[in-house]
């Protein structure tokens, strides 16, 4: 059994034209013999935001602390703390932070695609 | 896409010999075609707790809200939001609200297993 803070996870930093203000980490996943799928965090400061982007697998997300902005169906709808979203694959998506404390979500994947 | 409140998913109450004071919901699963694995939501009132038990199946899990005490190799250890866990398959798990809040995580478990 793993039990770690997520915040104990390595951390990978991205910032660029498409992304900024994000710190990923894989807390669960391949290197834990976790073979089925893989849970990863996010936190993204304020002001900062993902990469608007679609692929074909898809996203089971939880919003942990903070609040956002989510890209869903071509418009921006504000997710808070308990917020459950599932992005099937092949949709559209990006959050932001839009609040002034750092928004942070749980993102699992399923087992094949990049784990970060 | 499917964005909602955790707490707006249908909810199970479990209450007898070996649990107290645990809501269940499946949040993302079968019905929302998430075919790969399944988010629940678990609640559980202070002095409550979930079975002591194994099964063949892992758990990713998240903790939210809330404080408790999860059993680990025969001991309890203290657990705390933004806590990580994964449980293999067939390792004895409980969980244990000893807080004086309600103790709120996700777990998340692979396809083939039973939602809830």
């Amino acid at each position: 059994m793993k039990h770690i803070h997520y915040s104990d996870a390595e951390a990978q930093h991205f910032d660029g034209n498409t992304v900024k203000g994000v710190t990923g980490r894989i807390v669960i996943g391949k290197a834990d013999k976790a073979t089925n799928f893989c849970m990863r965090t996010f936190t993204i400061e304020p002001g900062g935001f993902t990469p608007k982007h679609s692929h074909d697998w898809e996203h089971e997300i939880f919003i942990h602390q903070g609040q956002g902005l989510l890209l869903k169906d071509q418009k921006y709808v504000t997710v808070t703390p308990g917020d459950v979203i599932f992005i099937p694959g092949n949709e559209e998506h990006q959050f932001k932070n839009d609040g002034e404390t750092p928004l942070t979500f749980v993102c699992l994947i399923p087992k094949g695609a990049p784990e970060l």
